[in-house]
């Protein structure tokens, strides 16, 4: 028997608010962090400065960001018992890359386990190009042309269409070149076909430049812009970065702006969103690709902005106020370190910071492979001609290693034969002559 | 007997440097942080852009720096054996105060465990206010008149000679408002000289502002000076700094700059040098302190100089070429927060984020007690006055946290008298309502 509700009968309804004042709102006290790449370890020294906790989950202990995190959990990405682990420590969990499998991510969600930001049906749109086109097109978003590939015979049928050349895309996985081919034969895609079961094919634009448009959203709906940025790719690796791009004016500068900021509302990103564009001769934009986190062509922004992008994607995913998005001067640049033939890059960076005292050097702690990303530099100025010219300088000292400093000749010493290795080699195997 | 020297005696000694190039010059990759409070804290971020591994001595994981740091080795500052064992993992230590004892420095540099920077000898001066009055009188440098005390006749007699007012300063370990006391008659420094042995008495400065010049050395002699700054002090505690110094011309400028320069020459010091000064009504300087470490006068440089002064502080200790002190905006404030009547800082932090999107905000991870340095704020841009306006309602805010949210009133509500809050408990216990 359900005993009687105790005098509640009794009492009227209150026809005002309850007199507590509602609290005020807070943001995120912690934002776990999943992947350990640079991404990742740039947004630590934000993180500390807004007092965020940002535990890392890294698949080893040597990563980028696990090797400068407080608190490094070990742990796969597409482990939902390490990602799940992780977003049980956090208020909100955000991401280094996009390679998290969207049923973790939904479990997480659904078990109110964290909050997920970006979440999986915004994520989803970076995760999958063929999701991406279709969504992009149906809202009516400037896309080059493509086609959805499920057979040898689409393939053929796109070739025919576009004119016998076609991009072709791997729908999941792919970043920087990897996952993209350029074809003139159907079979030049069929292992990726049997590999994936579908493709995503787009015609070859033949673009002028590449821009690159980012924006920040907070959970509510807050977004702010980025000053448009141009970006130049190198092997299919972003490479060089002007902010804002050259040339481009007012009215496409918000023009773009209002593109990205759409993109972000109608996908329901939150946090950072990079789209990255084609401009056609024409002066049209058409979106080629999304990422949902702090991206190579918003680096300009930790010296050049008032507000950083890394400290920009925190506040959004932890529900803070977004920050200014101002450029401090009226021209930065960005230019990547690429693994070179250095494999140690002290005596590069003391070289570099030597010949430019306004160089920005930021170290990704990675071990050096060719075409790497191991770093960025960036310098901020008037002129983006010569800051991209000092920037290359740096560049190319840090990734190659200054050039050997050659022994100072002595203009009256005789001239000798004498075998110096001999000398040192006897003086070396000498312990009296220490 | 001693085996012969063989060979050595018939190759001719070389007339040139061996032919293999000198190695290029690299900085340290390593620095140790001795101490874990605020300043430690905020040299984390910038050392992991740079890539300099930073290990932090604290004495409790709970401290600032040690909340955050990828390293964290727990000890005393004046533990020889903590202080050593840190100093043997990394090339260089520095500190993030001034309190570590000159004999364990001393141990540590003649043992050649690490490089201390700043050296002993140097930071001596920063340690102890009677060692650097004499010295910097010695080199002629500008400092109030001052005594030293050994006695109550010493006491009386400054007194006497200033005119009955006098400062009274601990020799060490004061900080902030510690270790300071205006005195009108001996006995009211009779304690401190029984503790101390010794006391610094200075006169009352008639100044008319307080400023602040800060510099940075390599251990070559490589310095560069920032511009000078304007600090105002609460109860003794820097509150309030503006930069450059509004109203100072470029010729006082660079003869305070070039004083700064002086001391950090003449004293040997490695890293940041902070010379805070009183500028009296005909202009003239008198050194007030030193700190030889990043200092409250120079956080400003974090969001407002093209190189921040924890950056540079480890370029300079690291022996790595310095950075621009370029400002990146005609005027950049600082303000201290220091601990109010919130506990919680979240709620003020989010309302002031979202009242002034360009606001810098630095927090320190720290509990919260009255007058306790908590965070900062910075903000750059070009009208002093508006820009302190726009800090300290920010300050406010974040320290007080914002005013209640103001329960919206129902126009149309009847008046009730109903027991509110007894409806609510009822609504609570009964599961019924769920």
């Amino acid at each position: 028997m359900t005993p009687p509700r105790p005098e509640q009968t009794t009492l009227p309804t209150p026809a005002v608010a309850p007199a507590a004042a509602p609290e005020s709102p807070v943001g995120a006290r912690s934002v776990g962090l999943i992947g350990a790449g640079q991404l990742a370890r740039m947004m630590i020294g934000p993180a500390i400065e807004l007092d965020l906790t940002t535990p890392v989950l890294a698949t080893d202990p040597a990563e980028s960001a696990a090797a400068v995190a407080a608190e490094v959990r070990i742990g796969r990405h597409d482990d939902e018992q390490a990602v799940s682990a992780l977003a049980a420590e956090v208020d909100v969990i955000t991401f280094d890359h996009e390679h998290v499998p969207a049923w973790i991510l939904e479990d997480i969600e659904r078990a109110g386990i964290a909050a997920v930001r970006p979440g999986p049906a915004a994520l989803v749109h970076a995760q999958d190009k063929l999701v991406m086109r279709e969504r992009l097109t149906a809202l009516g978003h400037p896309c080059p042309r493509w086609w959805r590939i499920g057979s040898v015979t689409d393939l053929e049928d796109a070739l025919t269409e576009s004119g016998g050349r076609i991009v072709i895309k791997t729908p999941r996985g792919g970043y920087d070149a990897h996952g993209v081919r350029i074809i003139e034969r159907a079979e030049q895609a069929q292992d990726w076909l049997a590999e994936h079961g579908e493709l995503l094919a787009e015609e070859l634009v033949p673009f002028t430049r590449e821009l690159s448009a980012q924006v920040a959203r907070r959970p509510g709906g807050e977004a702010v812009a980025y000053p448009v940025v141009q970006s130049v790719q190198k092997d299919g690796v972003c490479y060089e970065v002007v902010a804002p791009a050259p040339g481009l004016d007012a009215e496409g500068q918000q023009q773009i702006q209002a593109l990205a900021l759409a993109i972000a509302e109608d996908l329901g990103v939150t946090g950072m969103l990079a789209v990255e564009l084609f401009e056609t001769a024409g002066g049209e934009v058409l979106v080629n690709e999304l990422a949902m986190r702090p991206h190579n062509t918003g680096h300009w922004s930790m010296d050049g902005a008032v507000t950083g992008q890394f400290e920009q994607h925190l506040r959004a995913v932890a529900d803070l106020p977004l920050g200014a998005t101002t450029a401090l001067a009226s021209v930065s640049v960005m230019v990547n370190l690429l693994g070179g033939t250095a494999e140690d890059l002290a005596p590069g960076t003391h070289a570099a910071l030597a010949a430019d005292p306004e160089l920005k050097i930021h170290l990704y702690g990675k071990s050096v492979r060719p075409g790497r990303k191991i770093g960025h530099v960036t310098l901020v100025g008037a002129d983006a001609d010569a800051l991209l010219e000092r920037a290359h300088r740096a560049e190319l000292l840090i990734i190659d290693g200054p050039a050997p400093v050659a022994a100072a000749p002595v203009a009256d010493a005789p001239v000798t034969d004498a075998p110096v290795a001999a000398t040192i080699t006897a003086a070396e195997t000498s312990g009296e002559t220490r």
